[in-house]
């Protein structure tokens, strides 16, 4: 069986470094065009990338011509089956949706469509079923569609979230992050400001992790997504790491549950990607350790090639109605950005979508 | 009216050194005696120290030769009236008593009598009545007494929440930290441990932070103290950051208030320290800042000579009753130890206890 | 006597706000206006700027409105006696020659004039003569003159060889740095570049130490200066340090010395700032420290204010003829510009020149 | 053909670590037995380490029982044909030797031996002969012997200097060193010892450095090694980063050479165990990156599986004759020991030492 074609559109940053990596050596999909902004349009990719993440840079993707993210230029650059998209999102909003339009799907890293009432911000363990939401945009006179992965913060929370929401029932829950560097692009945070220091602020991330959530975890109803009835409050603080978000997460359950039950429970959460046996798809969606020091971001954000969570303390709180308080730890830009798209193309490719 | 002379206990650790630099110029006190493990004594103060705080170490306390911190040792080194402990909790519990049982008052940042019945744990625009409980102390025998400070977490928390409790009543708190290097000493944290990385956890110190609160924020009823009426659930996190506990506070109020009167409310605050104008007291014991992007630890720990707490970004907290969320920031070294014990000692003296 | 009236160009940058700190209560000079780029024009200075060292925006200067650099609008804003320019060198060509046309005398951080013929690049202690060489920038129909700074690099390794080169000769110097992150400005290195990380490169900065000090250490003769019979070769690379450049400097002297001697030598070293007492001049130019680790960037950059250079570790070097190795610090946005900028200022004033 | 059964002696440290992984799928050494202090004999090896690379203790090695670092104990723990030994230096000197006099071949990264006249410090690609050196250990009364690998300052210049002398000759060579942290253990360097810091000395680190080049780069005459004729003279320094000592370079040639040239020379470079194609063995021993700003320590420290080392910014250099400057970066745990000892293990037995 062929491979899919795949254009990444802004592939020079972060996330699309990582999906540059990820599908460079992809069974389902092949790289076919890189697209980013017209600064970089026309450079062999290996010249327009501040290439930054383990190893060097892919070799097939190297030598690849950078094309300018503009629906008429991707097509220009080769034939193309599917696009992943880790453009800023002021320029997603107009730049995906030409695409869907024109029936080429979108598997995209943007915020832009998230919120958008007929498009689906997909979690492949938690709400695969979403994924049929995308017959709704139909209305929209789009040909194809689009898909959303969460923000990465919200994306470790909500896995870790899931399998407890699924046995125990959840009522609120209060998240205090500890987020990578990463999270803000290359050049996001200087360092003379963030050596020695916490910048305790990330514009629009709270109000992103305290909405998000309740779509994901909400329930498809016919043609629309009835919002989990959970009360989310985020206090989001970015910290001197490179990659790997760090949370407290402090949950009201909707009935007692041991700290070992809870663990336990994590620890058999499967998904829809483990069994369709998705390439992208960690054997565990949730690695729980039992060291008291456990998750760190260094030692840990790596688990699963990057697509596992990692929770650790799982411990009753005092607060909360059968509270239960612990932490979680996700690769922000693989399971939380580029590895999570990869896996929901997958998804759609395996249902039947692509 | 001469200046009391004062010994240090555990004068070469991190808050050790800070006692020194805060009494080495002090209107009210004089370094008297240095006092250390045994492997300091008999050495030259600025020989034994491994000096690390801003500047050179004070021209007084250079040259006084450090004895080893037992009672003998430092009655043969002078004449004192009284001692600040920076030892080990460890050690502080016998060498503190001896003092205290010989007629010295014990000014301590050592955690070993903390929750004892009939010790205060004083922060002095907290519970500054508190100190009255030291005379209970006279049962043990002792000729003086023992006054200890909170845990260098708890602190910065207790004096945010003070005037809400005061104003609004406060029915639970939720906390989560990201506590600075100093706070386990020189040598406590590698820097292979924490270099692009956070470790989530610290022995005792949730523990800790949960209990003390009751106890400081508690009414003096008697010869006993009445513990307050909250709950409290902490997540504590070591990070990257050389001075400066950072956290992330949840409140859950007895009524409703606004975030701006919140903030005002705590703007105005004062205490029993200002009132006496106390040498070591902040002008304002907290400051509220309104940037969104404030307190960090690099730019606010040294408000008010590292005496003040910064609050910041107080807004609602959608998932606690009459919920409020905001950050504080306190110098962990100077108002979370050794500048709360100076300013204890200095309200002890005022109010005819020394 | 009335202060002189000055402006600072570039006020918004990190050299820019070391200078209008310097200034805020300087006992000659008074700051009448600040300028910066046309983004900041019209705001008030504590908007416009990202104010980023210790203590709060000087109160002085925070209520100011910037205005453009330029020399109309900074005349619109006020009568100024002198400017000090951090402007960025590109523009600092073009704006600093207004303002010595029009007759205003330029203090400079900026690299642009450094290597012209006419313009000094003045060290107070190391070579206050060339200060007669403004004279000859009349030639360019200039009614007043600029006087630059050496590049932070070249200024700490340059004061720390003046007194080696008046004693026993220099034949050549081999550095290698490690150099802080203010030096490239606030937003010059991501943390995401530096975080676990050594950049071994610095854009013409190696250059410009090989070049500028040979003119510094050179003789004024007429109307030029004789350039030093050095040759110099420098290796520089940034490190994650907030402020203070370390450089490890090998130097062939030209007749034999030991270490001893050349510390005892370096100890002595006064110049025409101490002479004259000015009021930015620290009492000790060079500040030799004897412990085996030191200096240290945290713990040594402070000294004398920001304006000693510290050095250490003075021992013999087994390559170089009557070789010596040493480590010298300075403050790279204090000594190493601001600091030595105002210091310029004070020596023009004190000479007559302003 | 069997494997040869191999014991790691301080197993638990930095670059024992690095040996279990190195050894734990090695096709031609099993491990047999982990060797560690008395605190961690008995235990559990995933238990007794404090584990800090990559990834998670090998499967093989985490059930092993850790026994004593002595010869007795190691023999009860299994019948071992070579050990590997990481252990600190004082105690190497009298451990190592017990095992050489018992006819197991001791292939060491401790320093104690390495000075001995009769002991090679051994770099596969630079001195493969000196391994003939050992036989002169018989006369000690051991059965067999001991190979050491440089220290790993040493270890990176001299890789990059080897095909320099072999091809222009070297007169002289300066280095100035930029370490990483592992270098000092895991405990070696505390947090608040080096954040926004760097510590300009090791101990013993210069001395090393200037000592071991000329032996390993000596020629073996008989019975012994004439030491290099070339003067060298190093500063060493800490900074903060995790893995890779990145090292600025300047070297004397015997005779001009272009850097274009030098570089090409680097990239041909290939020593004996590229020849015999040793499983350890990186295809290019050299790797030279044309880059402006490379080698950078967390972007090229794991070139070659980190046996590679990145050397850049060759240039010339303007105060040593025929001078030429670079900077190279070593892998300082792989290259610079572990990986060493094992590439060192192989090249004996093909050479049939084991």
């Amino acid at each position: 069986m062929d491979k899919l074609k795949a254009a990444v559109l802004g592939a020079t940053g972060m996330v699309g470094q990582r999906l540059v990596k990820l599908l460079a050596d992809h069974p389902r999909f092949e790289l076919e065009v890189l697209a980013a902004s017209s600064r970089s349009a026309g450079k062999k990719y290996s010249e327009a990338v501040h290439w930054c993440i383990e190893g060097e840079v892919p070799e097939n993707a190297a030598e690849m011509t950078v094309v300018e993210a503009r629906l008429e230029d991707v097509k220009r650059g080769g034939s193309v089956d599917l696009v992943f998209s880790a453009l800023p999102s002021e320029i997603a909003r107009e730049v995906e949706a030409e695409f869907a339009r024109d029936g080429i799907p979108v598997i995209s890293d943007a915020s832009a469509y998230r919120m958008e009432e007929d498009v689906p911000i997909l979690i492949g363990e938690v709400n695969p079923d979403h994924l049929k939401l995308v017959k709704e945009q139909r209305r929209r006179g789009w040909r194809s569609f689009i898909v959303t992965s969460p923000n990465c913060t919200s994306n470790a929370m909500i896995l870790a979230l899931k399998p407890l929401l699924d046995v125990y029932g959840i009522r609120s829950v209060i998240v205090s992050t500890m987020q990578a560097l990463s999270g803000a692009g290359w050049t996001g945070v200087p360092s003379m400001a963030i050596t020695d220091n916490i910048i305790p602020y990330i514009r629009n991330e709270e109000e992103k992790v305290e909405r998000e959530a309740l779509k994901i975890l909400g329930k498809l109803e016919g043609s629309r997504i009835a919002p989990a009835d959970i009360r989310i409050s985020a206090s989001c603080h970015r910290v001197n790491v490179l990659e790997g978000h760090l949370e407290a997460v402090f949950v009201e359950l909707a009935r007692e549950a041991e700290p070992e039950e809870v663990a336990e429970t994590m620890r058999r959460f499967r998904g829809r990607p483990q069994e369709l046996k998705l390439p992208t798809a960690p054997e565990n969606p949730i690695i729980v350790r039992s060291e008291p020091d456990r998750p760190q971001p260094r030692l840990d954000r790596c688990a699963g090639n990057g697509m596992s969570v990692v929770v650790g303390r799982i411990r009753r709180d005092p607060v909360l109605r059968n509270g239960i308080k612990f932490l979680v730890l996700g690769h922000n830009t693989i399971r939380g950005a580029a590895g999570n798209a990869v896996l929901n193309a997958e998804l759609a490719e395996a249902e039947g979508y692509l």
